[in-house]
């Protein structure tokens, strides 16, 4: 299937793109290199010089330009090429791609499509939580041979807690409640609300430490999912003493996460998996690499398990499988998937 | 060329498969999982969940069933489905293909085509001895990276001991005498015959432990390879002193093992080679091992012989070769193995 | 691109080629194995036993001959079966291909194509300071995974020196001074004149040793790159103090270099290096191995780069690049292959 071209895809962490050293990454099939012009702005370059086709990311950076590293061509952050040695003159085309780049919500996003058709205010609005002073946030990158969608069916589908992370996060309540799912054009909303339980460990901790909770508290529980295409998908998770509110909309006396992913594609059959999580909970800066590395540990689970479905799925691609009612959310999504990838084909078509 | 279907292929031995991990293993290009049911019998099902692709090798036992590793779907050893968390009905193509298998001589065979004409009765009686009171046995798996063929022919002629094998085994005695080459529609036999000579040192030994032979005696040695398709080879092979009958079928003077061979195809280009020397002397049982060890030492120099002719071939498929006198039993053996492809191949198109 | 099949190539250095052991090399897409006849003389044949596929290289050595390590068929230097174990007589067709083999400038070249074509008087006279009275030489082998084209465009334009090798050679001098270009049918040379300026460490040092120069010295420097086709290339490089006339052709004052450089493909996308440094000054015999490093490392930067460069052009074969004025060289030499293996593809219809 082809990738949606005309979207916003997180390219980097803020702390990955500097201008000292040019980043490599691969979007959507499309090589990249990434660095910081010299106003600090972030800029995305195919990463291919146009003269004798060495990466660019292989040089080096000179005063918010990068050079490349075989014979000395150097670029400006919009792709102009701004200096070849040994000669006076540079031709017009003497340039390479640019793509729109902005730097948002505590990540980098590049649109690899048409750049007259990239908007910043399609960035979704739920990832704010990741750089919000509501919120502490903390989050990594997780390298994923597969196609970037296995990871969002994984997502759309909590069941596959009680089975992946069945050491981890083994959850029977999660299987036993049974999922809402909603969705339109271009969203789609899964719940699961599972009230008056004993919590598990960590949220047992979590509400103690933050509202003081007794010991034997009982819970009301909320897993809402917020999916939007490609990739993009929040999942508000928490917990509240039963009764008070939590699964109403009053969440005041509970403590919350949300589960912030992009899917970023960059092979059909590999991808970058980035993710954050932020809570309004146990704020201490110390414990941002904590949650961090307790996330990443459980996305590992996740990596192995997507990583075998595409081994599988490739020995004999499109054969069928059989749906079961947890897989409500991921069919519609990817049925949204499946509009866009087809509404760019058209265009794709009617241009020619 | 294509696999044989209908037949049947050692998929493993007894002691790997159990009732508590799942075993994956692909056979003629089938992805299996194989396990023990509750009655300890083992089973083989297709290795990938018919709900999301997942290889049920990658889940866990659960009382004789398999449990798939991602969202929970269990399997019987048959290949229901009968368990789907998080709802209660289980809809009838909720299953996936189950193989037939059987447990005999020593070995677990699977039968990868259709099940409706597995006969057991087919598995060669030749392998008796892998499990028999009157034979010690041993053995081993070889992972090859050829086509299983190469293997078969390797085995159908033993002149290559002298150079394979020529400082472990090399020996000039099998150069110099001339085999007799036999055949019928679905079985070879290779025969060559050492009369008085000088034994080896492995067969001096063996008859002098097991029979009290004198340091100087001489010996009569014989070989005889019996092939059946599509690569199940037994070879007989022993030594008697001198005269005493053991080329005329009178063996009871003398010693003799009996080397034992499955090549079990896993894709076009390699193998799983299943192999035990059967003995009837030094029968002691803390002799198993330093024997298995022996022959697998071996073992790996042909395992680099074929699949370096391996790697030419693929270079150019196809590309005519010379024979010589010495190939007389695998041409024969690859006959037969061509016609059973052409005999399969009609069986296919009439099915159409 | 096909290769150019009628050239002579370096296979290997005189030191690789034993009568004790073959050695396996491919080259232009054709794996040979190489040794030493009776006579010493080295040979090269096909590396495939025409029995069952074996690469004779895995064989062993016999009085001038190989030994196939399978069945043991044996071979002469000139390809032709001298025994087959087990049988008296020798089928003519039973011999393999032998290749034209030539040692000269102290490498050992082959002729992958049609034998009746290699004229030995073919071999460029440009690398007799490899192995000359005059000269002092040591050199290297550097495998690079690339198609060797890229390593001669690399070759001539040195330009690249102040940015591939800006750690270790970095010099803007040979940026700032423009290149002469000049060509025929079947060579191009490319000259750069650096006169009167302050020397690099390197040559500063080999002035002053060998001829016992000042300090201070001022130098005029040359690089002369000399082409023919397929991949051969001497550079004369040197320098003398300024304005002894070193420029205009009396180097008696200078100290000189001769950087001789064949590359050998192996297949479309990966060649064999072969270099040597041969040097009239710093002769002393433990100075070869120092001047050897030295250039292997150096090269190491260039193998990497165009490494990357390939890796680049496999995404998007064909696809339009710009020239650059330092170019001269390198699409002059393109021209010349072009036309070659056009020519051989004309020859190869006509003998159809």
């Amino acid at each position: 299937m082809p990738f949606i071209m005309d979207a916003w895809y997180v390219a980097a962490w803020p702390r990955e793109v500097s201008g000292e050293t040019p980043l490599a990454r691969t979007i959507c099939g499309e090589p990249m290199v990434l660095f910081r012009d010299e106003a600090g702005d972030a800029v995305a370059l195919e990463d291919r010089c146009c003269h004798r086709e060495m990466p660019l990311s292989k040089g080096w950076m000179e005063q918010g330009t990068v050079r490349c590293g075989y014979h000395g061509l150097r670029f400006d952050g919009t792709g102009k090429c701004v200096e070849i040695p040994g000669q006076p003159n540079i031709p017009p085309r003497a340039r390479v791609r640019s793509y729109p780049v902005v730097e948002q919500h505590g990540w980098i996003w590049v649109w690899p499509g048409v750049a007259e058709r990239a908007d910043p205010a399609d960035i979704p609005e739920m990832f704010a939580p990741n750089d919000h002073p509501d919120w502490s946030s903390s989050g990594g990158t997780t390298y994923v041979r597969c196609n970037y969608l296995l990871i969002s069916d994984n997502l759309l589908d909590l069941t596959h807690e009680n089975y992946i992370h069945r050491t981890s996060l083994g959850n029977q309540a999660v299987v036993e409640h049974p999922i809402t799912v909603e969705g339109g054009d271009d969203w789609v909303k899964v719940q699961r609300l599972i009230p008056d339980h004993e919590p598990a460990p960590f949220w047992k901790a979590a509400l103690m430490n933050a509202k003081g909770a007794a010991d034997d508290v009982r819970c009301d529980r909320w897993q809402v999912i917020h999916y939007r295409p490609p990739a993009n998908l929040a999942l508000e998770v928490g917990v509240a003493p039963a009764g008070t509110g939590g699964l109403d909309g009053d969440r005041s006396q509970g403590v919350e996460g949300r589960n912030l992913n992009v899917i970023t594609p960059e092979t059909e059959k590999t991808c970058w998996y980035f993710w954050a999580l932020a809570r309004n909970f146990s704020r201490e800066p110390e414990m941002d690499q904590p949650f961090a590395d307790r996330v990443a540990q459980i996305f590992e689970e996740d990596r192995a398990a997507v990583e075998a479905v595409q081994v599988v799925m490739d020995r004999n691609p499109g054969r069928p499988v059989i749906d079961i009612n947890a897989d409500g959310g991921h069919i519609r999504a990817r049925r949204i998937v499946d509009r866009l990838v087809a509404a760019q084909d058209r265009t794709a078509q009617a241009a020619e």
